[in-house]
C-alpha cells in the first residue's frame, strides 16, 4: 500500500471498487436493501424454530446515551395523567366528549432526536462531494427534510435473514475498547468459529461489547472514541453483498477514524455502497441467546418508522429464533 | 335485554364477562399478549410462504390525519441539511470533528404526539374508575409517565398471527360509513366466507375503509364519526382470546358510541380484557394483496418503540405473507 | 409611473431609495434601531404621565392565529402538575431533593414557532437576492441559526417613543378589510388629525382593527389577504426615520401584494432599509386606551427575548403612558 | 429562637407573619404586584436620566446554564434557512406562493422549559400543602397548565422602580460562594453605604456574582448549591412591601435550605405573600454600569410572555437609566 493510499487515495479507490451507483436503476432510493427478496425474506421465516422474540432496541428516554446539545437524549412530555383523572380534573372530558362517568385517559407526545438512540440511518444522512446515495444532488435534502433517499424507503423493507457476529466472544474481553478496528479476518474467525456463511441479502449485527460496558453510565458514548467496523471492511462488505450492517455502538465504524478522513466507511459503504446502517442497536440480550443455544442466525424484523424525509428513524428491531 | 342493560348495567356485565385482570398474575404488565408464546410465534412466521412484506404504518409527517389542538401531526425539524453541506456551510463539522473535507450530513429532530398515527395503545393510556389494567391505580401515571403499564412493555412482543378481515369486500361498499357498528356476526360471516379460524393469540386486523376513504381529505377523521367495533364485540374477543385487536380507525371502537359511556369497548376490552388496541393501521395495500391471492392471514410483526412510559408509541407494523 | 416601475422597475428605485447599507458601518447588525439613543430613549419616558401600563402581546397558546401546518400555536407541555401535588406523586421531591413535606410544584416546557404570535421579525429573517440586511450574505443562517442579524441584537433596545395610528377610527370602519393599502397620505392624515409629529427613531404602531374582527375565529388572519402597509409607504418610512414598524396583522404590509413581488416591503424596508417589523401585536386595548383620553404617544417598551440566532422572537410589547 | 423554630415552626411563623392571602380579595391572582400602580409607574419612569438600557437577560440557547435532564437548555429549531435560498430550494416558495424572484426567508421553532433560564415563576408554581398563591387549590395546575394564577397575570404588569443591591460589592468577594445566606442586615448595610431607602411596590434585584462566577462553565449552577436569600428575608420583605425579588441564581434563595424543608422562602414569601420571583437574571452589566455612574436605582421594565397557564416565562428584562 503506497503512501497516497493510506489516506484519500485509498478511499477512493475503495470507493470505486464498493459503489453500487446505478446498480438498480438511476431512480433508485433503497440501496443494498434490493438485495433482500422474496427468497430471503422466505429464508429469514424459516430460521424461525424455537418461537422466541428479542427485542433489540434501548428504551427511549431520559436515560438514553446523548450527552446533550446538538442531540438531546428523547423526551416524553405527558399532556394527560392519571393523576388528572384521580384528581377530578378529566370530568368532563376535554374535546366536548363529555361527562367522564368514570373513564379517563393519558395522553403524551415524544420529541427525539431521530439519531439519539437505536436507529437506521437512511441513505439521505450523508453526503460525499455534494451527493448523495446513487448520484443525487445533497441540495435535495432541505430544512423540508429530504426529497429523496429519505428513511421513508426502508420501511416495510427490513426483514431478513439476520447473523451476530459477537466479537468480545471471539476475543475473549467483556468489550472491545475504544479505537479497537474491526477487520475482515476478524468476522470472519468469527463466522468460521460458528459454521456460518454470510449471503447475499444478509444482515450482519457486529456487537463491540462497547454498549454492555457503557450502559447507565454513558459518558461520551455517543460521540466519542469507539470500537466498530474499520474501513477495510468495505470491500468486505460489498464482496458478500451485505445488505445491512448493525452495532452497538453510535456510529457503526471505529473512532478516531483510520485516515484523515471523518467517517470513511459511511461514505464508502453508505453513500456509495448503499449499505444499511444500523446504530446504537442493543445486542446484548441477543448475544446472550445465542450463546445459550450457539444459534447466531435468526429471522432479523426492524423496520424504520416511516418518518417523511427524515436522516434516521427509531426502530423496533426484533430478532425471532 | 332490560332497560338497564342498555347502559351502565350493560357495561358492567361486560366488565365482569371479559375481565382478566390476575389471570397472568398480580404482577402482569403485558395483557392479553401473554397468550403469544412460541408455539403462536412458530405458527406465524410458518405463513410465510411468498417472502413478500407489505407495510402497514402511516407517514409520520404534516400530512397526518390530526386536526391540531390537543393533538397536532407529526414534525420534523431539520437541524443540518444538504444546502449547508453544498454552501459550504458544514466546513468544518460541527462538533470539533475538523475539516469536512467532502463530508456532510443531515440530521433532525422527531415531535409527534404519541397518539398522532399508526400506534398501539398502551395499558396505562385508559382509566376506569381510577384504575388501570390488572387493578393498578390509574395515579401510577404521573407527569413522569407511566410507572406501570407503559407501552415499553408491548417492545419485543408484537410478533403473531394476523387475520385480515376487510369487511367493506363483505359489504360490498368501499367504506364502511361513519356511526357502523362492527358486530360479532359481520367478522364471523367473513371468515367463514375466507374458510378461515381465529386462534387464541392471533391479532385480529379489521378493516372498515374509512382510512381509504379520508386520507389526504382527512376532515374529521381522528377524533369525529367514525365505523368501529361494536362494544358487543367484547365477550366475542374474550371467548377467542384474540390479542390484539387493529383498525383503520382512530379509536377502533365505533363512534358515536353505542351507549352513553365514552370508548366502552376501551373500557371492557382494554382496561379490563388487556388485548392490545391498535389505531390508525394503514391496512389498505394489505387488502389489495389479500385480495389478490386469496390468503388473509400472515406474519404479523408490529413492536412499538419502547418509550418509557408512554400512553402508546407509533410502529412500524410489517405484514409478511 | 412607467410600466417598468410597477414591479421590477419600482422595486429597485426603492430599494435604491431607501437603503440605509453602510450608515451605521459595515458591522452594523442593528439597522435602524441605531436612530434611538439616549435623547430618544430620555423623551420616552418623559411620555409616562397617567402611569398605566397597557400590554401589546396575544396570547401564547394553542387558540393562537395559527393554522397549522408550516406553523403551529404555540403549546405548553406541563411536565409537573398540581395534579399530581395532590395525588401524592410528588413525595419524594424528583430530583434528589428529598421528602415533599408539603411542598409541591409546576413546570413545563413551550414549544413554539418564533413566528407564530406577536413577534419582531429579525434582521435574517428575510432575504433578496442572497443577501440580508447590511449587505451580509443569506448563506450566514444555517440550520445552526443566524450567524448575523440575528434577533438577539434587538435585545435591550427597543425602548422608545410609540405613536399609534389608529386607521379604523380615520375610516370610521371596525377593521380595514383584506387588500386594503396603507398609503402615506392615510398615515398623514391620522397624525394630522390627532396633532402628531414622527420623530426618528420612532416606533409606528399601526392598527388595522384586522386582529378584532379575527380575534377567537382566525381562519386565514396569519398567511392569507389581509390589510397592511402599501409599499409606497416605503420611502415615507425612510424619509422620517422611522426604526420599527409594528401592526395587527401577520406580515405588516398588504396582502395580496401590490406588485408582483412576493412581500415587498420586507425587501425594501426591512431587509435594505433595515427597519425593525413587529407582527401580531394586539394593539385594541391600546386603541382604546388612546380613544378614551386622547394621547396617541406613549412610551413603548418591547424587548424580544434574546434568542440566538433566530429569526424573530415573541415579546411581552408594552405601552406605558 | 426555639428549637421548634428552626424548623417546621419557623416556617408556620412565618408564613403566618408574612401572608398576603385575601390582601387584594379573594379572586386576586396578581399577588404583590398589586403594589405597583400608577404612582410607582410614574416614579420608575421619572428615574430615567441617563436614557440608557441595559439587558438582564441571559442568550437563550444551548449553552444555557441548564445540565439537561429534566429541563433542557433552549433549542432552537430551523425550518427555513439562508442555506436554502442561496442553493435555490427556495424557488418556488412554500405555501403557494409563487416563484421567488429573489426572495428569500428564515424560520424556526423554539423549544425551551419555561423555567430554563432567566425567567419569572408564577404563582402558580409552588404549592403548599395542595394550595397554592390567595388560597387556591394546587388541583387547578393540571397537564392542561394553570387554571388560576398562571403567569399571564403578569404579562403588562412588570413596569416600576428597581433597586440593585450588589452584594460582592459590599462583602469585596467576585461572588458569594454556595452556601451563603443573604440576611437583612446585609441589604440594609447595601442601601445604606448607597444612600437608598426601599418603597413598597419596589423591585429588588440582588445580585450574588454567582452568574458571573460561573457563566460558560455552569457545571451545577442551575439546581445545586448557590448562595441567595436566607429564609429570614421573608418578614422583611414582607415589612418593606417587596413587590418582586430577582436575583442571578437559580433559585432565589440560598441553597442548601436552612431548615429541613425544601425552598422555604418561596413557601412563605411566594406561596403566602405572592411576591413575584425572579430567577438567573444577568445582572452583571447592569452591575458594571452601577458601579460606574453610583446609581442603583432605575426604571424596570420585565413584562413576561403571555405563556397561558404557565408555571413561569422567560423576559427580556431592561433596566433603563
Amino acid at each position: 500500500m503506497t503512501t497516497e493510499e493510506t489516506g484519500s487515495g485509498l478511499l477512493h479507490r475503495y470507493i470505486d471498487q464498493c459503489s453500487n451507483w446505478g446498480r438498480w436503476g438511476e431512480d433508485d432510493q433503497l440501496g443494498a436493501l434490493n438485495l433482500v427478496g422474496p427468497d430471503q425474506v422466505r429464508h429469514a421465516a424459516s430460521l424461525v424454530k424455537a418461537g422466541r422474540t428479542i427485542p433489540l432496541s434501548l428504551p427511549y428516554d431520559r436515560n438514553g446515551p446523548q450527552p446533550g446539545g446538538f442531540r438531546n437524549n428523547p423526551q416524553l412530555f405527558v399532556t394527560a395523567t392519571g393523576s388528572d383523572h384521580v384528581s377530578g380534573a378529566q370530568d368532563p372530558l376535554p374535546g366536548g366528549f363529555g361527562p367522564a362517568k368514570g373513564f379517563g385517559f393519558s395522553d403524551d407526545v415524544l420529541v427525539m432526536p431521530t439519531q439519539s438512540g437505536t436507529q437506521w440511518d437512511s441513505l439521505s444522512h450523508i453526503f460525499w462531494e455534494g451527493r448523495m446515495w446513487n448520484g443525487r444532488s445533497a441540495g435535495q435534502v432541505t430544512s423540508d427534510g429530504a426529497h429523496a433517499n429519505g428513511i421513508e424507503n426502508y420501511t416495510g423493507r427490513i426483514v431478513m435473514r439476520g447473523v451476530l457476529v459477537d466479537l468480545p466472544v471471539l476475543e475473549e474481553v467483556p468489550s472491545l475498547p475504544p479505537g479497537w478496528a474491526i477487520k475482515p479476518g476478524d468476522v470472519e474467525d468469527f463466522l468460521r468459529a460458528h459454521d456460518l456463511t454470510v449471503h447475499p441479502g444478509d444482515a450482519l449485527l457486529v456487537r463491540t461489547g462497547f454498549m454492555a460496558a457503557r450502559r447507565g453510565a454513558w459518558g461520551d458514548y455517543a460521540g466519542g472514541p469507539a470500537p466498530g467496523l474499520s474501513l477495510h471492511m468495505a470491500p468486505w462488505l460489498r464482496e458478500h453483498d451485505i445488505a445491512a450492517v448493525v452495532t452497538d455502538t453510535w456510529g457503526v465504524e471505529v473512532r478516531p477514524n483510520e485516515i484523515d478522513h471523518f467517517q470513511p466507511l459511511h461514505i464508502v459503504s453508505l453513500v456509495h455502497g448503499g449499505i444499511a446502517f444500523g446504530e446504537m442497536f442493543d445486542l446484548d440480550a441477543l448475544a446472550a441467546d445465542c450463546a445459550e443455544d450457539g444459534v447466531y442466525e435468526f429471522m432479523f424484523v426492524a423496520s424504520p418508522l416511516p418518518l417523511t424525509g427524515a436522516s434516521g428513524a427509531p426502530v423496533s428491531g426484533v430478532a425471532i429464533k
